[in-house]
């Protein structure tokens, strides 16, 4: 199991720095390490860190009386990562008050290249990509969906925000740590590499030319998603497929992540994967 | 069109006394009145003023640069409702910095009994019932995903939140002014109110018995769903039909939103309503 509980006596230990203000601090860039917040997204990290799937723990601070709670948590994390113990007044002082569940960690995450990733599909796979999505909220959704979809990738081009960020961490409930992904790049390339693999590409808009109830299945499928105001770029929709989702006119879309979800419901039903 | 815009100079003119700290005021209650913000709300706000369907305008309050941007909105607000407009240090003094986009308005709700509502509903309808749902932003884009399959109102028990809650309101991209509503009393009490005006009643769970995909089009259909967390309560899940979006093992279930506008998806495919 982790290591034994060490307890901070004052917010400005410099062990637990990482975790001060983390509400400010997420904001920035932090060379791939990462806040976990809560008991569901500490055991999802316990299973990557497991399961080598490039995520690690650096270290975990709780609240002195979760301790006992996620104790089976802890036994599966290797015994050199640190538990600090802090009481509630300390906590606060540290991360901020209520800014936590008093169960945090410090993770990391080493990126494989797109390549490695791509090259290791299944045969039959169906990959999500989003473009430009930088609402944290969406991101996570989007996570959260394409796990209860069976998706077997997620892509993000380079304008994407990062989905370890501590919000769309939470609202993935921890699918950004199960859920391969790659972010960076640009969209156009990252659908080349997906086209050169056999992969049958799918653009959503609200003007996408065939209805996604409609669509063929195919062994390789791609969900290609834009943001809500502005959409995909020309240069994508012009050069795949695109699908709608039927809904009244006259209004805005759906919202990016609620699209997502029913496209992936329709495609992987299409797939009779669910 | 609307009254001619009269200049506010100082944030404690009592004039737009209402606008004041809406972020705080916001989280009490209100007697019917809710805050409208930015210009898609606006519109629909003028629309649902203009079509009688229980709402009005009480006040205007804009950012002076954005005037000329809403003048065709203002027209078509009655002209005994009053436009006030202030420079930006002024408005930042009423509302707080950074609570608006320049475009508020103070709208007034009279709600209808559940008995017209439902008496006035077509012979072929679908409802959606919400039990429990606190959280505004679900409240929100409930109302969103509502409008966007075509459902004929929404029924939200006494123990939701108000969806003219301001972040409701502006998730919702203004739907709860368009959607017919009514919220109050217990789900029970409000199903049995369907059930007797012929409603097909499905409730929505992870553990539901029919398949999404697979559940009978009626002409009259109503989807009820939860909260996330705890769900349907007992009561109203052992007494009427339920069905289930199918997905991963494993995983939380979707979010309740998300969950929402698959469900509808499929039912108002079912019904051929899209």
């Amino acid at each position: 199991m982790a290591g034994q509980p060490l307890t901070i006596e004052t917010p400005d230990d410099l062990r637990i720095a990482e975790f001060r203000d983390i509400r400010e601090r997420d904001l920035t860039g932090r060379q791939n390490r990462f806040i976990a917040e809560g008991t569901v997204v500490l055991r999802m990290l316990a299973d990557a860190h497991a399961a080598g799937r490039g995520f690690s723990a650096e270290k975990i601070l709780l609240l002195r009386n979760r301790l006992d709670g996620v104790a089976e948590i802890l036994d599966r994390f290797p015994k050199d990562v640190p538990v600090y113990v802090a009481d509630a007044d300390v906590l606060d002082g540290i991360v901020g008050f209520n800014m936590h569940r008093g169960v945090l960690a410090l993770g990391r995450r080493e990126q494989a290249t797109e390549t490695i990733l791509l090259d290791a599909l299944p045969e039959q796979a169906l990959v999500l990509v989003g473009c430009g999505i930088s609402n944290h909220d969406n991101a996570g959704s989007m996570f959260r969906n394409a796990a209860a979809f069976r998706a077997d990738a997620i892509l993000l081009d380079e304008t994407c925000c990062d989905p370890l960020y501590r919000k769309a961490l939470r609202v993935s409930v921890g699918s950004v740590l199960s859920m391969p992904y790659h972010r960076g790049g640009d969209a156009l390339a990252l659908l080349s590499g997906l086209a050169e693999r056999g992969f049958a590409i799918w653009t959503l808009s609200p003007r996408g030319e065939t209805d996604i109830r409609q669509i063929s299945a195919s062994d390789r499928m791609a969900l290609v998603v834009g943001t809500e105001g502005e959409g995909l770029p020309e240069a994508v929709l012009s050069r795949f497929r695109s699908a709608r989702i039927p809904q009244s006119e006259g209004l805005d879309s759906l919202n990016v992540a609620t699209a997502t979800g029913i496209a992936l419901f329709a495609i992987s039903s299409a797939m009779a994967r669910i």
